[in-house]
């Protein structure tokens, strides 16, 4: 049973950063769940798998393997109750097509999008309602960031997320706008066309500089009782999504 | 400039814990977005107002004020990133009042919801769709949980969150009693009448307990080409609030 060097330890804990990942095209996954769909999926991602002494792992895996003690895992682990195994992957493959395929749907433009929880729960939304790329503003959160992954589950496997300005994006003539906001037209009321739909900041919406490209806002009316502020980006891009879709999935 | 004493940074880490906040019936709200609204709409929680000694806290309030060193800061707050200011606050009063009101749109029983920032979200989604007072089975994660209540903005304020067992609750004959299962009716097929929600815990669904009450199960249906294998719990709230409010926003 091979364990880890203090070198290794030391690389994995550095994967916890940013720049770190990037640095060196790496990032970590964690907990059984996520770990046996990417060893079903997209093994080939996989370089390092690490878990805990006393855990039954059982798979024949032609990737290094280390055991290590409870304490080591607790210290290399991002989560505050470790699970038993975690593994160290590549970046996926960069997606060199920047063409908007709309799956006679949707798709969402992320303009900086703040929290990684966010962007995790946006990506599994998208994988649920068939949405296999999205496009982000280079500011917006990173995807290997290890809580997006978590948010995520599997789903960051299955859609392409896209770093790139709103401005070089390959749209059509044809493509409708779309951006949400508080001041727009009512979702349930307006007749959505396939198109592309900008969700903004979390604080600040959508940036001044996309506010030209924009065709029609759309917004999420509040019970007239409600003394609710907002409703959180992640919330707003399930329900655009399914008001999106409903009409292909009568 | 009152600082607080090793004993009350003792007595503020131990909130952390879900056992003393309820032997204390005390928790802690973190930020100052979070500590703003409830100071202008529900001061009279509010026990002790905790500031970091660099921030410019200008409001006059009759509470106990104390300035601290941001280390100490740090130690006391559950968020990695700490808010400049914090509060100590009373638990809300309990509702005695077990009815439903529907709203003339429907309302949710949470039944074993694990995470707290499902909870959270939950909540805030309902304050958003007006439903003013949600239903939690003994075994949902505490209101108070710091989790939650960052998840739920300021939302928990408008949101009563009752716990009671399900066979407690003053059910009408009339009232439909609906269940988000995967194996339910499509909810954009479903004529969608007033009537009560149950969402089932992440991993487990609804307990089998609670199976004989269900009138009907709804589902939301996923693209065909989906290869998603779940929706969270909180966002397939968000779809099913938004569906059944939908015809009353239109």
């Amino acid at each position: 049973m091979d364990s880890l060097s203090k070198n290794q330890i030391k690389f994995i804990k550095s994967l916890h950063q940013k720049k770190q990942r990037q640095e060196h095209q790496l990032f970590l996954i964690e907990g059984e769940k996520l770990v046996n769909e990417v060893l079903r999926d997209k093994p080939e991602i996989i370089e390092w798998l690490i878990i805990k002494k006393n855990y039954a792992f059982e798979k024949e895996i032609s990737k290094p393997v280390y055991f290590i003690d409870d304490a080591v895992f607790a210290s290399i682990s991002t989560l505050s109750t470790p699970p038993p195994i975690m593994a160290v992957c590549k970046f996926l493959p960069h997606s060199t097509d920047l063409s908007i395929n709309f799956n006679s749907t949707f798709s969402f433009y992320l303009d900086n999008i703040n929290d990684p929880g966010n962007l995790g729960t946006i990506i599994r939304i998208c994988d649920w309602f068939g949405i296999s790329k999205i496009h982000c503003s280079p500011n917006t959160v990173e995807l290997y960031n290890p809580k997006t992954i978590q948010a995520s589950k599997g789903s960051f496997l299955r859609v392409n997320v896209i770093y790139i300005p709103f401005e070089k994006l390959n749209l059509s003539p044809q493509t409708i706008v779309y951006a949400a906001d508080t001041k727009g037209t009512n979702i349930y009321q307006t007749s959505l066309k396939s198109g592309l739909i900008i969700l903004g900041n979390e604080a600040n919406g959508i940036s001044p500089s996309l506010k030209n490209y924009v065709h029609q806002y759309l917004t999420i009316p509040k019970h007239p009782n409600s003394k609710a502020e907002s409703l959180n980006v992640a919330m707003s891009a399930a329900i655009i999504a399914s008001e999106f879709s409903r009409p292909f999935l009568l």
